[in-house]
């Protein structure tokens, strides 16, 4: 079996008005979709970033890669190395919450932008589901948390309708919005993104949660964005409220000394966001619980090394997302299903995605009971909706944005927002 | 695809009279044979320890596999789990030199035994070669090690001819030994299995080594049977002799102390033995070389991890071996061709077990050049020959040895022989 065909789709999809560290999120995420198709007709899928660097990779390495035999990652691997080494690409201003987006990440982002391609084309060619090439099954459905944003209720210029989420910026309407999210899915953890408005307001927010999901496990996430004092004073405000305190404040060193004054079990997707850094965060003993993410960890099967890292080392894994349609959100289900000890919830902005911007048949994929079920069709259990595909494809086009940046997005709302590390 | 039949096979083969750090090897090495069938057909081959204890765990294993997915490795390892705690198997006296018959191994290496097999009928059934699912070939073929020992010409009470190596107690003899090797295998770089004699001798034969085959990779193996002080001053002595310095002195904190005083890249398959002691060791910095075997690391997908981790510490990785007929070396050739950074010339008994003592069709596979070629027909490439294993079965029931001992069979020779920790 060898690869005959590869192409690379920079997608655009609205977004709603979520608040975050770095400012708000921009009407349209880009998303790349990625198809592989073998000589004996069988098409393997991925999704990854869109940014402009991304997207240069991902369209540099797809030419390389007819010909090649798609079990042949070892292969794969080599050609992304050669690529990135000729390309030298930058990082993006937005690069800060998307972890894969910096440009030290450009190997295991476009190695996994293609390793998923080729595994799901592996798995439909032989006929499996993805999640047996991983080791089977060690459970039949992956569960996920409802992911809160503080939000305003539109987008500034209005470039489109308003979503139907409406304002979420004081304890009623995160409550509501978490209401909501639970009522529609099921979910059965919930998370709220912070770092975007006044500590104790966030940390009145997760209170108020308490007191309305009484047992329901939550997490704050401020993205680094508190001092580690503040972190000390937020983490004596938050009690034992907390199923893990993520990414409270910035660095490796910030990390471990909030850890040792606090005892908390801290979690990240910041400052543990390869294996040098995971080699690193366990002599320091920074954090508990590592949030994977295939997109920029280098793939499923590294997703699942860093599991097994993470259980050698007594830690924790759970999961990390960005904006993301559903390619992403059955391939982070499938490793997830293979992965004995990564089991807590995982996030996912999925419901945040609208219901007519999904590129695969049938639409979005269901999430029930707050989780995303396995089923035994081959591969990820999915075939491109090409129509919806050329829709967001010219939404791509003529959306103007090519990469993303959070910060000159609230410059449009607040002329002097500037980034701070931490701001609080 | 379902399992309908399991077996497991014990076995016995010649062994030649090896002397190593805890006395000498007995005139029979047993192993265990898996032959793994599915309901369409297909057979998985597998190999691994045949000691009283091992056997048990997998004999006990083996009655619940009937009708598993094959795909389902993490169910094979929950079925593992479950046998072994239930079962509490006790270490054999021999562990010291084969890491995978330690009781606290049970897990891994009972589920590296069904792994293997399970892993080369999923290829048969998919018709790919096993390195394919395992990422490919990163290389063609895999380089092995010549592997000498100090030995007698046969054993006591001559239970069968002597082998036709012939005594290698001296440099000559040990020069000797290396030329067959070399001129037979073609191999690259040269093992000297230590910690047998006066430490002093041993060292004499690595320089006559060193000078009968300059250029040639060299590694020294006491098996931890040198005191810190007595492998210092070998070191001293040694020079800059050596590739690497394989397990001079006992311990993590030895090892750590032994590579601050001499600055020696010092390799391993006695202090890291599995993912606990990998951890406990790079906080020390124990060692520069990790020898897998996915034997007891349990399985090839963790042998791959263990290279990750290695890539991630900057640490090299090798091979370890005991003795073993085809199917283990091809499993092991395997692995190493699917890992990128596992490229050092793997160790390997196979030069010293009899040619009529194979149980795959066609004889003792070949090492060429030093290396073993990874072909691409389905799995492992290879079938049993069911006459072979019949006798090798029938020699196993004759032999009386259920567990090895290499203490009690030097006891023959020398009566206080005693097992000393380190013993120079
Ligand atoms: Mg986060
Ligand atoms: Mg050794």
């Amino acid at each position: 079996m060898k690869i005959k065909r590869v192409t690379v789709t920079p997608i655009a999809f609205r977004d709603a008005p979520l608040l975050n560290a770095s400012g708000i999120h921009e009407p349209y995420a880009l998303r790349s979709i990625i198809e592989v198709e073998s000589d004996n007709g069988y098409i393997g899928l991925g999704e990854s970033y869109g940014d402009a660097p991304a997207l240069a990779i991902q369209n540099a390495v797809k030419e390389q890669l007819v010909g090649l035999d798609p079990f042949n990652l070892n292969q794969l691997r080599k050609v992304v190395q050669a690529t990135v080494a000729q390309h030298k690409p930058q990082s993006v201003a937005g690069a800060e919450l998307a972890p894969g987006s910096h440009a030290s990440k450009a190997v295991s982002n476009a190695y996994s932008a293609f390793e998923v391609a080729f595994l799901d084309l592996q798995a439909h060619a032989l006929n499996l589901p993805l999640v047996d090439l991983l080791g089977g099954k060690a459970r039949d459905e992956v569960p996920f948390s409802a992911y809160l944003f503080f939000k305003y209720a539109e987008h500034i210029d209005s470039p489109y309708p308003a979503d139907s989420w409406g304002e979420a910026l004081n304890e009623e309407q995160i409550v509501a919005q978490a209401r909501r999210m639970i009522d529609q899915y099921g979910f059965k953890s919930i998370k709220l993104k912070a770092g975007a408005l006044d500590p104790e307001h966030e940390v009145n927010c997760i209170k108020a949660l308490h007191r309305a999901f009484p047992g329901t496990p939550l997490r704050i996430d401020p993205n680094g964005n508190w001092s580690l004092e503040t972190a000390v004073r937020m983490a004596e405000r938050l009690g034992d409220t907390l199923q893990y305190y993520e990414d409270p404040c910035p660095g490796l060193e910030g990390m471990a000394e909030l850890h040792k004054r606090t005892g908390l079990p801290l979690a990240t997707n910041m400052v543990v966001t390869d294996f040098e850094e995971f080699r690193r965060s366990v002599a320091l003993g920074s954090v508990q619980i590592v949030l994977a993410d295939h997109h920029y960890w280098g793939g499923l099967r590294a997703t699942q090394v860093l599991a097994h890292m993470c259980h050698t080392w007594g830690l924790g894994v759970s999961m990390h997302s960005n904006s993301h349609l559903g390619i992403s959100l059955m391939a982070m289900a499938h490793v997830a299903a293979a992965s004995p000890n990564l089991d807590y919830a995982c996030d996912t902005h999925y419901p945040w995605q609208e219901a007519d911007e999904e590129v695969i048949k049938g639409g979005k994929l269901p999430i029930t009971g707050g989780a995303v079920k396995i089923n035994s069709t081959p591969g990820l259990g999915l075939e491109l909706d090409y129509d919806q595909l050329g829709k967001l494809h010219e939404q791509y086009l003529r959306c103007g944005i090519r990469s993303r940046d959070d910060v000159r997005q609230m410059q449009r709302y607040k002329p002097d927002w500037k980034q701070l590390k931490p701001r609080y």
